[in-house]
């Protein structure tokens, strides 16, 4: 039998003997550290710190333990290791869904996707070949603020700890975001900063770049300024058309958000400030 | 006896033909195609063709053929593939100029080095290891322009077909770069078009991109706006601090450059207006 | 409208104006080339060219027109740029097979796939899924030939341009790749010709490579020496288990695959004796 | 003013508490960790851990409560985090000697080159351009043995840490390996373990692969068989000549070897049978 998986995930001001205290309080429950990860901001200087243990321990009991270690101002979090629950938007691009879906399928994401919501109908018939619920919601008639409304309705009357932009091509209000702080990861098609906006393959191409990426990110009211996850690349030469561009893209953004979403489901990822920190 | 390589550089209006119409030529005078190469430019509808073949031939009469049969509008280069003759400038840090260095001792770079100019003293021990002329030119009681005419003082005591900014730290004036039009090569410590001007590894930190790069290019009277030739990246973590962003970027640096004028001295790469065609 | 594109391929004895032979032809047809390719392969002395062009022609007058000009000893093909028809052959793993579906669902992936058949019925659901006839042929109670010989009835009653491994795990006979000639790709989980055989992932870790990769090729009755259409790699570290490996080497697979496979039908890839030519 | 840097390195059988127990060490001598990093070897159960610290302490007395915590199996080794002193060996071939020439003028190596040790005169004008003694030990009128045994006689009059196989294209008795365990440092021209032994272009050429490779890794008395420390690969295509494949292949080779030498001269690297820990 397996034993369960636990991550401890810890942010405090840097100071002497935090891998020590962290790694005394495991010790003293009699957990199994797997591995231990951690990384100090300069300037701020702030201690990240990632602890992967397994065994069975009191929950408050631990906590309580390590409370008393650190300082007061530490953030402690402690998870099961286990598969997370997320709510997908999308708009009318395949790529990044249809990877999505074929991972949930075969349990090899880290997530189960509970529902998928778009602007479009276009994905409609992929998404119920895998039997998840798909949900129209339409733009006509509708102001942002009203279409989110109703994006937000349906989105609450699930469970999720992430909601996945899956080249979802509408820009969100700071309400929506706000709404979400942490939560949401969104996939853009360049390589950020380069290409900021809209169709940043059309701008690759003017430029005549050699080289085209993808970013995946968390949002925040900043369009396209979210601390970045994870990014990828691809060699390109003269003879590619914007068209060639995106199709060549679309694998990226693809490879890219799947990377990405891996390291945030294991617990890997903690944000500091305008920036994540991979473990 | 190995046979003399040409390399024939072909820029039209694009009409049904032209590859016919210029091996016809090349056949007419029992010369040998090693590799042909074209690209017909969308929306301006430009052909562009690279020729490396090999024979004996009176260039006039084959020039006269060519003209002939291609339209009055055509550009039409033939040059020997033989080694460039370039000038190098440079500033303080040796690690793309050491590179040229041992590639030109070694008859590797495609060119030969005729001199080196600096703005500082600094590197004029390691060029004076491999016995090449370095001028220091130093900016002290000069403006950008006093300064810029002694260095174009001493350029043009020299051939050369490329000018190799290797890490030239000083922003060129217009006329500087008018005076050797499609003649500049820059490497820039980013990842063109993010990160545009000063301190671009500081920018990439602040950003906290996972991917930096370099980008070579030829220098127009734009700021890192020129034609790219090449471009590279390097995969880094939230652990790299700003200088050891600078470290490794300057191994991608070093790698883009000599890409890039490998490129370059091979006659392969055509200037499409504010992009190029790498053949 | 968009005009008829077609791919010429031509492998002959290299000799002086060839290029200007074929395109010659293509002219007097008032044919518009769009891109000309061409290879002289050393010490064979074989020269291989690719012309793509558009226009209306007579089939057998263009042929007629470059057998004339060519020797006798030319092999001339002249096919339609379109889509290819595929059966596809498959185990238990579903990431090369899923990809291929998911192309094939949104016509990207420049052919059809006409049926898939396992030998297993894990796949079974996910086929079916997308309307693709699935046939189960078990192994049981029968040697290696009389399974191929149910497979290859199978895959009779279908018309198809090539036959796709989709990590099909089971050794051919040489009859059966025979059948076949130059129709078979498969998709080979190590970067050959490292870790040739069985358990690649195994080898991998036992050896502490640091970079693991895939192979596509086409099948001979050499296992896995077949030449060789592309190869991508994946890096890894210490902490890779067997199975993180063979997880991780799963993308490339899948990425591999269908990379070869978009240069095979777009007819580019032209076969030298044991090495292919990847235009 | 930068406080001292030491890595401590652990090894030894797994068990409960281990991180913690180091750190505990640590703690007590009120010194700082920088970083932390532990993996535990399945099967062999082996823990290995590198800690980084700053701050002032007595060796001994730190030792001896590591050594009191641990069990009585475990291997200590507590090192000062500062640069290495090499030999280099090398025959003809400039490329990698050329790297680590100029990386030890610019105090970017990691560590001080003492020698370099030629069985050719070719890099002697090379080497006394840095002001490196050069050794030139021919193989004229000697075995194997004798020659080695001249070479060892050069080596053993330096300090050196490690010993860097440059390029060195003669084959080590085992009576040399086992002199120097652990500290010969070889770079091979494959992708390990493709294209074992000589002429690995060659063969990389006739078995038509579309990448090339090269591998860092420590010398044992098995041919390329010791534990890989660093690889790096060149995408390539059928254009490449086998001549065309070396020059591509020298600069992964330099990249290569100048990565692997980084991680081992910071200490990072630790021997695990016959495979590498990366820290």
């Amino acid at each position: 039998m397996e034993e369960q998986s636990y991550v401890l995930l810890v942010k405090c001001p840097d100071c002497s003997g935090l891998i020590y205290k962290i790694t005394a309080s495991l010790y003293e429950f009699n957990l199994n550290i797997i591995s231990n990860d951690e990384y100090v901001a300069p300037v701020s200087n702030t201690f990240f710190n990632r602890a992967n243990f397994t065994g069975a321990f009191d929950r408050e009991k631990l906590i309580a333990s390590l409370k008393n270690k650190l300082s007061s101002e530490a953030e402690i979090s402690l998870v099961e290791n286990k598969d997370k629950e997320i709510v997908v938007l999308v708009t009318k691009e395949h790529h990044c869904l249809a990877d999505l879906l074929i991972r949930n399928q075969y349990n090899e994401l880290g997530a189960k996707i509970n529902a998928v919501i778009g602007n479009h109908e276009t994905l409609r018939p992929l998404v119920e070949k895998f039997d998840i619920p798909y949900y129209y919601i339409g733009t006509k008639n509708l102001n942002r603020e009203g279409h989110e409304n109703k994006v937000m309705e349906v989105i609450n009357t699930y469970n999720f700890d992430y909601l996945i932009l899956a080249k979802y091509m509408r820009i969100l209000t700071e309400h929506f975001v706000d709404s979400y702080t942490n939560k949401i990861i969104n996939i853009h098609h360049s390589f950020l900063p380069a290409f900021i906006g809209a169709n940043p393959y059309r701008q690759a191409y003017k430029r005549g770049v050699k080289i085209i990426g993808a970013t995946a990110h968390f949002v925040t009211k900043y369009l396209d300024e979210g601390p970045i996850i994870e990014q990828g690349v691809h060699r390109i030469n003269h003879q590619y058309s914007v068209k060639q561009m995106a199709k060549a893209g679309h694998d990226i953004e693809r490879d890219v958000l799947s990377r990405a979403l891996k390291k945030v489901f294991e617990n890997r990822v903690m944000i500091n400030d305008k920036k994540t920190i991979v473990f």
